[in-house]
């Protein structure tokens, strides 16, 4: 019940930490002080601690935080200490790219369905996945996937988004360049690269 | 001088405003209120209105904004209101996602060079692009492109970062999924896709 009052921001900011935590529990080390973690991620001591003290004190003054039981800690307020399905709309470019990727199974995340319209794709496997027609979209819900990616050219975003709603996806990962619009009980992320590019040149 | 006041927040929601009048914009509309860009967007109004004091309060009580005057605001604050040109390292699936991609323009953005070090992909062209050797990175300064993007694999992405700033970029969107060290000056967006579908499961 706790977890629920930690801020958006800090939700955001987690998986980071989870990642540079992962890093360097890898080169061995049990024990990270939030000033080494903050300095192989590039950001604050003090955000961290701050983020860290919502869900309690676990770290050791002078030694920092055993990595364990912090990857723990985190993977369990992030949910990702069962492993999550989700299903990839759009086999594209970047939707082949995302299938390729191989980093989400550490942090517990399987992209275990792919699906496109076009029927060369159809039938074909990137990373141990086989791309589906997109009308099996709504065999999801049997397959409990509720976790959708949505890859499609813009002017496809709003009917992928309207079948892995009706399909019963409760969380979206949006890389189409637009808003999408679900009911309020579904979660979206919505990456939209142009959005970040353009913010670039204001720094330049 | 005023613009550096504008908060960090405020700049990193301004693109995503700018996409939304572009597009009301487009539907004929002369004149939008912060409600009816709110509404598009899926945001708060009273957001909109405060990053938009940010930069002098030019909406009309009853009307609302401006649209054609409240682009060339935004894009002047954004330094969008000349073309930028960058760079793309890495032209796998997720680069050729990115050169691919149509609507860099609208932004005031180009991808003018790419590069790679597989000699398959060198000499291709994609949208108009001509895949370059890696070891040409260096000729970015005299190109004058002081943006990069980087979108090599994860043991690449220092080699990359290192070329970058030595050929004198000054901005970098980043999609390895690593924490990237460039000097103070050099300013850095990441991507990093794996964290943001990390944050998904948290509001299933």
């Amino acid at each position: 019940m706790r977890f629920r009052k930690i801020p958006e921001e800090t939700i955001k900011r987690l998986p980071t930490y989870l990642r540079g935590i992962l890093f360097i529990s890898q080169q061995g080390h049990h024990n990270v002080s939030s000033r080494e973690l903050a300095d192989y991620l590039g950001t604050n001591s003090w955000q961290i601690r701050k983020d860290f003290s919502y869900f309690g004190d676990f770290g050791t003054p002078g030694v920092g935080y055993d990595t364990k039981k912090l990857i723990q800690h985190i993977k369990k307020i992030l949910k990702l200490d069962i492993v999550h399905k989700a299903a990839l709309v759009g086999v594209g470019n970047l939707g082949s790219a995302v299938l390729a990727y191989q980093h989400f199974d550490m942090y517990g995340l399987a992209i275990s369905a792919a699906f496109d319209t076009d029927p060369v794709k159809i039938g074909k496997k990137i990373n141990n996945v086989r791309i589906e027609d997109a009308s099996k979209i709504s065999s999801l819900k049997k397959r409990k996937i509720n976790i959708g990616i949505i890859a499609v050219p813009l002017d496809a975003a709003k009917d992928t988004t309207d079948a892995l709603v009706k399909a019963g996806v409760k969380a979206i990962l949006n890389f189409s360049p637009c808003n999408i619009i679900v009911p309020k009980k579904v979660k979206v992320i919505t990456i939209d690269i142009a959005m970040d590019l353009a913010r670039l040149p204001y720094y330049l």
